[in-house]
């Protein structure tokens, strides 16, 4: 695995660096992010160490927050090892988080140097999902024989098994006996900071601690023709949900209009804006938290744009080999090969 | 929440000791299972002491396996605070646990003056559910006009939340501003052993750790009303899921044949075997393994047989004060008071 993930990290110039450059791939260096000065946060590895959490400089470099603490004398709020525990530890550990990207060296290494993990790489429940949350969608899913929808009164929910989630720039698995219909759905994912029950839509943007990009990659052969029209399989083959590549936190963009684009081996199959979501974030939060507690770095799906393959005339689906980039052009960049 | 459930536990004559005796409500005493000399792996609380894993001993007393192998200078295999841990060590753990009950103290507390929590109280990831797997259940759900449904080809899967777990005597909570539809689901819990992925139907039964009962308690107008069909929240609500008394291993119990009652209020409401799921174990973990990593500790709702409320005629669901009782005749039975 590690052998691959180096051969596909080679595959083009920069890979790496290519996911912080939104536009265009080459070399490592500013990072071209229209929420200018937005915090980035990561959860990497590098030189075999245990994963731990970082910030992503203006420069690209990634500063190590517990190493940069210890060499300024600052006891951290958190574990600098676990993202949730920054998450549970609320503003004051987003504080230091951001005096760290802002006075740390400059001396870490680019994050084209590292291995970006998923922000939150085993979250400790199912990511929970949106379907059909934008309109265009729904047309789609006419065309595709699903069901036949009215405009819904609730967000249809379903969840992602853990083993889902995988890194920014890691292989998706591929195995043609349980699926051949793999299909790309980038969505904006919301991480939840302080949790909560029955939360109400006008108090709900006070329990987001930010957001970060996935791609709820669904085997829809599975999804639709097995398991008797619950989704949860087709949605939860191992590794079918990268996550990334960093969360920025909710204040540092207006996720109301962000830009979403999929793309395979360059070919643009997903371009839309979140202004299209059916249900927005706060009422999303509001249902999915009505008699069900919410905790600090749980993980929101909120549903894709049209343009996903099962949709398309005839169908298009993955196949290995096949690059999927799944971007928010204001948060970053997943660049995932199909198979590995 | 320690009081009520005190005044839950004095509601009757030794309600806790009456969830040992499956036939009787009455004073402690020798545990009538019919599977004599089952292990039964319980994680309990005493004395605000933290959760341990301990033992039931044929007397109704409980061993600490962690005390309990001090005394002895035994070195377990295991952290007797994680019941997943000791899962995780296998045969080994497995074998110490049973020489501790029947070689541990007499000197324990009797299982009805601890608390015992769901044996695994905060899993890693969400409960697995199967449903529609009792062939007179597709039939209700006929009546119930969930959907029309031929024999299925695979089973359904879906999700209960991971907060949904509760203890096999706690209350499951109830407000009617989120559903006033709460509906009892008795079903054998299969709890995972060794982990894997697309493992065989023939193998299937390697990697099962054992059993224990689970009521995969429905809020059933959330499930069928709302969120276009998907089944997910429906089944989430917190505490939704009793989980207990205890893990019997799989070697000490036939589950292909076992008896599953629910009561409620006294009454019976569902009374079926284990003969009667359409599809058996070791089909449910090969289909759900199938691309999707299963590991030691996970759990599996295998589906309830008829009886549910949500398709009587007319439809009868739980109210505040109700009495729920989940039985699986041979490994133990839960008894959960709707609201607290």
């Amino acid at each position: 695995m590690d052998e691959k993930r180096r051969q596909f990290l080679t595959l083009g110039a920069g890979v790496a660096a290519g996911a912080l450059l939104t536009r265009a791939a080459g070399a490592a260096g500013p990072i071209p992010n229209s929420a200018a000065g937005a915090l980035r946060l990561v959860t990497y590895s590098a030189g075999g160490v245990a994963p731990r959490v970082g910030v992503v400089k203006a420069s690209g470099r990634v500063v190590d927050l517990g190493a940069a603490a210890k060499a300024r004398g600052m006891a951290l709020a958190f574990d600098p090892a676990s993202m949730v525990s920054l998450i549970r530890a609320g503003d004051f550990a987003l504080a230091q988080a951001r005096q760290l990207m802002q006075e740390g060296p400059e001396t870490g290494p680019l994050v084209s140097e590292v291995r970006l993990l998923a922000p939150i790489p085993e979250p400790s429940r199912n990511v929970y999902a949106v379907g059909w949350n934008y309109l265009e969608h729904f047309k789609e899913g006419e065309a595709m024989r699903l069901k036949s929808a009215d405009l819904p009164e609730h967000p249809v929910f379903f969840t992602k098994a853990v083993g889902t989630v995988n890194g920014p720039y890691d292989p998706i698995p591929y195995d043609a006996a349980v699926s051949t219909s793999i299909d790309w759905e980038c969505e904006l994912a919301v991480i939840i900071g302080k949790g909560g029950k029955n939360i109400a839509e006008a108090d709900a943007m006070k329990h987001v601690f930010g957001f970060c990009v996935i791609n709820d990659t669904t085997a829809r052969d599975v999804q639709q023709k097995k398991h008797g029209g619950q989704w949860f399989k087709g949605k939860s083959l191992d590794g079918h949900g990268p996550l990334g590549p960093w969360i920025v936190p909710a204040s540092d963009i207006d996720h109301t209009r962000v830009h979403l684009i999929t793309r395979v081996n360059g070919v643009v199959k997903q371009d839309a804006s979140t202004e299209q979501m059916y249900f927005k974030v706060p009422r999303i939060i509001a249902e999915l938290s009505a008699g069900l507690t919410l905790e600090p770095g749980d993980i929101i799906a909120t549903g894709t744009p049209p343009g996903v393959g099962g949709a398309r005339k005839p169908p298009e689906f993955l196949k290995p080999g096949d690059v999927m980039e799944t971007e928010i052009v204001e948060i970053g960049l997943l660049r995932n090969v199909i198979g590995g």
